[in-house]
Order: C-alpha cells, then structure tokens, then sequence
C-alpha cells in the first residue's frame, strides 16, 4: 500500500493525530510553476533576455545522480494545470488541510542556483525567487512560511538581499545548500549571519547540489557512483558544517544564531557530538575560543528537521536515539513534501510520548521561528 | 592522572584483564627508525640517490593539521636510541608484555606514499618498507603481524606486490590510507581485491591523508580548518567507502573478501546501516546487484578496530549501540599504540560481557586474520 492510500484511510489513530495541527518544516513547491520563465517578471531586462535566449544555466544534480522519483515527486499527484492561484488550492486541500498544518516552512526553489559561478547571476535569480515567493504564496497563503534564498557566492551581496526582503511577515529563514566549497563556519559567511541575527532569522541548510557546480566532490573519496551512496554522503557534509560551526566559534561571536541542518537525517548527530565532545576534551587547546562542549553549542543553537528519519533495527532503540540527539528541544518534524521520499505527519514516526510529540509536531519549530501558537487551540490527539 | 600512570596501577581489574591475552589490531612503529633513511638498503639505486639528494618527498598531514601528540605520539615514553632490535626489545616490554599482547597487528608505515603522483616511486617505497619490515619486524618478533602496503594509484603493480611478499606468514592484511581519490568500491580498485582474494586477506582502511597530496579536500564542504573537524571528517570518509563497496556490488563479485574499517570510531556506523537499509528498500532498483540489505553486507565482510571508541553522554546507551553495530561479529579491539590517544586495554571499555569482550578482544580478530588460539590457553579474567 502506498503512503497517499495509507493516508486516506481514516483510521482512529490517523484522525486524532489530524485533530491537533502541526508545523511542517520542509516543504516545496517544486517545480517553480512554468520553470524559470516564471521568474523573468522579476528580473533585470540583461537577465531576462539571457534566459530568453540561452536557458536558465542552472547547475543540476539530476545530471549526476538519479532521484528516487521523477522530478523527485511522489508519483500520482495530479496538480491541476493552471497558474500560481490553481496550484495554491491544490496545496491547500492536498496537503494544508489533509494535515492540519498550522504553518508549512517552504525551504527554497532550486539551490543550483548556490552553485552557478556566476555570482552576478545568482544574485539576481534569487531576488527574484524571494520576490516571486512573496507576490504568489506568502501573500496569498499566511499558512505559507518560506525561507530567503541567497546568493551565498557572495556573502555581503546575501547579507543585503537578506536585509531587502527580511522584513516581509513570511519570511522565517535564510536557506541555502548543503553543497558548498567551504564549510559554513568559515568566516567567509559572517556576513550572512550578521544579517541573520538583525533579523532574527535562522540559517538553514538543505541538503542538495553536493559536488555539483564550483562545489568540489561529494566526498573526501570523490565522486560517489550511485544516488544512495549520495544520499548517505550528504549526511557526511552535513556534520561537516555543524563541526565547522562549532570549532570556528562562530556560536561565540553570534550568540543568538540559530541554524538548522534540513532533510540530513538525524540519528548520525548522536555518535557525532559523542566524538566531538570527546575530541574536544582532548584537543581543546587547538580551538581555545570553543569555550563549551560541542554538545552544548548543537543543543542551543542547532535545529533538526526530521525527514527521511532513520529507524533503528531494534524499534525499542528508537527513543534512546531521540533522547540522544535532545529531540525535546532540536527536532522538528518536516515532511518534505511533495517529494518521493515524503514523510507522512501521519505514519512517519512510531507512537510518541505526548509532550515529546508536541515539542517536535509544533513547540520547538514556533519557537524557532517565532510562530503564533494553534489559532483554535485545539488539543486533541492528546490521549 | 595520565593513561600510563594509571596503567601502572596494578588493581585487580587490571590485573585480571591482563591475565587473558588479547589481540590488538592497529599497532605503529612510527617514526620509522631513521625516518625513510632506513629504508635506503630496500630501495633501487634510482630511488636511493633520489632520497639522498632530495629528501624523501612523501605528502604528509602534519603541514595541514595539528595532531593531537608531538609527532602524534604519547607524551613520557621514551624510547631508547640505537637500533631496531633496540626499537624491538623496547616494544616487547612496553606493548606485547605490558599488556599481554598474543598478537600485535602492525598497520603500515607512513601512509603519505599513497597519496604521491609518482606511482612508480610509490611502489618502490611500498616495497622498502614491506622487506623492511620482514626483515626487522616479522622474523624477528612473531607476536607482531604486519600490513602489506601498496602503491594504490596503480592496481595492478599492487596486486603484483601482494603475490611478492603476501606468502609471508607474518603478513596478515592489505593496507591503504582512509584518504582517496576514488571511494574504494571502484572498479580502478579490482586488481587489489582479486589479490587479496588470492593471499586470503582482508583489505585494511586506515585514517589518515584525507585531502592530502592527490586526493580531494577532506569533505564535501572542502577544507575544514581544525584537527577535531578532521578527525569527524574521516568518519564521513570511511562511510563512503562503505556504502561504495556495498552499493557497487564488490561483495557479491568478491564473496571472501573482508574489508577492515581502522580507527574512523565506530558507533557511527548504527546510524549509517539504518539510513542505508532503508534507502535500499526504496532504491534498490537503481542497483539490482545489490542483492541483499546493507547491514547483511556489512556483518558479513566489515570489521572494525575499535580506538577511537565513542562513548555516549548516557552510559547505558554504549551496549546497545555495541549490539547495533554487531560488535560480536564486527568490531575488534585496537589501542593504537602509541598515538596519543591510545586505547589502555585495560581502560578503555568499560565491563562487558565476558563472552561480548572475548569476541572483540581476541576471537573476531583471531577468525579474521587467520590467528592461532592462546598458547598457554589462560583463561583468567572471565569472572
């Protein structure tokens, strides 16, 4: 049985799990209705004219590695055809409302765009992108919360596009991918998070485009052959980042950044902040401005989305794992909707202890992002 | 209290552990006494005078990374000048007899050769050191086993100096550095196995050269900056060669062949089965040969040495994810003598079961090299 057939069972559990509404911290609305023709409104007439004339020059991971599913997407959805308006109510009734969610983060369109080396570019796409975003969803759909999309080549241009569309109710992050040429501690960013921190803003990182692009190799073996290895590979530069943020100090310098580390799995960060905060009791002395255990600086200032969760062979290992990532307050559910690997709010994870299930349903994604609790308060699904 | 003041308390824990001996799978001589001078006797004259007039021009990590040790060495042992057979005498009262040593597994010399663009003169080190350490090492201490290096960059002159020296008793393994440029389930690679296959022995990946000489930068984020961001790093390596020889097939063209994960830590490998048996269920229509989940590739031809051991914040996690990653089957005790961060065996883990802690402290090495039983057959310290 397929997860969509599951799902319209309305079994009790299904139902009282309906009942009480959840934030989904990985959504997409992929593809960009009409492509990247449906940008031009919003960009400058030289950029509106190259992709006229040339394409859209994206660099794309699909040429190197197969997805699981066409275009990424679950199979059998049928959008309707029709603009931005029809595809809004077909994400309302197949995925707003099928799930009672309270507020969907949508995590950015296309990150090829981080990996152009033409940084010029990139920065003119993504402008347009943020502005796109807000005409067509944020400002007709409040549930919708999306994130800013940067042109992270260049790190005072991002700051200032940040600045640009920050102030916009809608917008809760910055996002960029996990692909990169230098690991995000790095202070080449600085300015990125100086801007993230005037706007109150988490820094989020989605998994994509590693080894595509002016990104150097997936791995520090090279080129993985196969889009499962790729898969396990994007958790490796995933702990790549979170070791980079917290050895470089960058939690020191920004006291009040978040991040949020978005569709990498989540049970690898258990053994990875065990050896960190081994290897930093040994060898901190190479890293005097790392003033805490690693564990700490992740449990204050790192965010987890769920999807696609691990599950331990032994299920009764599942909930120690929880506990050892500190799920209570780092992890929040995500579905990654509508992609083939989707994570039904309604199966994906075993039954949880209540609080700890709300804490990861709503509470730690509405502190993070500063989102209003339930509207009708409805707390069913308790019991 | 330091490791080796403690060592030399003689508890009766200590006591009782050291009383049943052990196998220790990672052991280093290092520095190679006289450095690459030593080798000289072992090298062509056009090699010699090479060295001589140049140096030994071998990549190393010490430019990029602090260690964590004074040539990544314990601090306070002193080694005696004067020759090997100094060196040896040394070995045998601070290592073998300290710790009751049945057999000690040597992993290679000076892993920097496999990262030279000259591949002929890496073969010629390769051989200079395996004759080196025949001739000083393995007929003279029978205790000790030995790891056969390889020029990598060429496959088939290494499957030529495995059949060389591979009937040589004391030689129990194939060993190559963690650092590559291809993840070694590529094909480049088959020669080698098909060698190992050959001398019935297992392929040994060790830590160390990740971003250095011709391979890629460390991560898929590039270059980390620190030591400790280097040592996670290597974990997310070792797991992409795993997922390589697994997702290329390597263990269903080789079904004997035993590939040895040397001190990339261990417990990350729950986490990494669990995400890829699930990605295999969804995915495994892009690998057909891929016969079998993951995890049952991995009991079956992995094994991995033990130092260095993460320890979870909850101690009554660290059985369970011992169980997780099979250590019955798959993990083997290493001290990683003497780097600074030497495993005691008498410190390192905490009490296991006693039939647990034989399996990893002799019986899964033991089956895996090909080693005799316990001489003496002392049994002391089950209680």
């Amino acid at each position: 049985m397929s997860t969509m057939q599951q799902d319209q069972q309305n079994t009790p559990d299904a139902a009282s799990i309906r009942k009480r509404s959840i934030i989904d911290c990985d959504l997409h609305l992929a593809p960009l209705r009409g492509g990247y023709n449906a940008l031009k409104p919003y960009l400058p007439r030289f950029y509106r004219e190259q992709v006229e004339t040339w394409g859209a020059r994206v660099p794309g991971q699909n040429a190197m590695y197969n997805n699981g599913g066409i275009n990424g997407s679950m199979q059998g959805r049928k959008v309707p055809p029709g603009d931005e308006a029809v595809m809004l109510d077909f994400l309302r009734a197949d995925l707003l409302d099928k799930y009672n969610i309270e507020h969907g983060i949508i995590t950015g369109m296309d990150y090829g765009i981080n990996t152009t080396p033409d940084t010029e570019y990139a920065a003119a796409i993504c402008s347009a992108c943020n502005d796109y975003t807000i005409e067509h969803i944020l400002d007709k759909e409040p549930r919708f919360k999306a994130s800013i999309m940067i042109p992270k080549q260049d790190p005072v241009k991002s700051a200032r596009e940040i600045d640009r569309v920050g102030s916009h109710p809608g917008y809760v992050q910055v996002i960029v991918s996990n692909g990169a040429d230098k690991p995000y501690g790095h202070r080449h960013y600085y300015p990125i998070y100086e801007a993230c921190v005037r706007h109150n803003m988490p820094f989020g990182i989605h998994v994509s485009m590693e080894g595509i692009g002016i990104n150097p190799p997936p791995t520090g073996a090279g080129y993985v052959s196969h889009y499962a290895e790729y898969r396990l590979a994007r958790a490796g530069i995933m702990m790549t980042h979170l070791a980079s943020f917290i050895y470089e100090g960058v939690f020191e310098l920004f006291p009040t950044l978040k991040v949020v580390m978005i569709e990498a799995g989540t049970l690898w960060i258990a053994p990875a902040i065990w050896r960190m905060d081994e290897d930093w009791k040994a060898l901190r002395h190479h890293t005097p401005w790392v003033k805490k255990r690693p564990s700490e600086y992740y449990r204050e200032h790192v965010r987890v989305t769920s999807q696609p969760i691990e599950m331990p062979h032994k299920k009764d290992m599942f909930l120690p794992m929880l506990e050892a990532i500190h799920a209570d307050e780092c992890l929040m559910f995500s579905s990654d909707y509508p992609h083939w690997d989707f994570d039904s709010p309604v199966q994906a994870f075993p039954k949880l202890p209540d609080e700890l299930r709300e804490r990861i349903f709503y509470q730690n994604a509405a502190e993070l992002y500063g989102l209003p609790q339930r509207a009708d308060n409805v707390d069913g699904g308790q019991g």
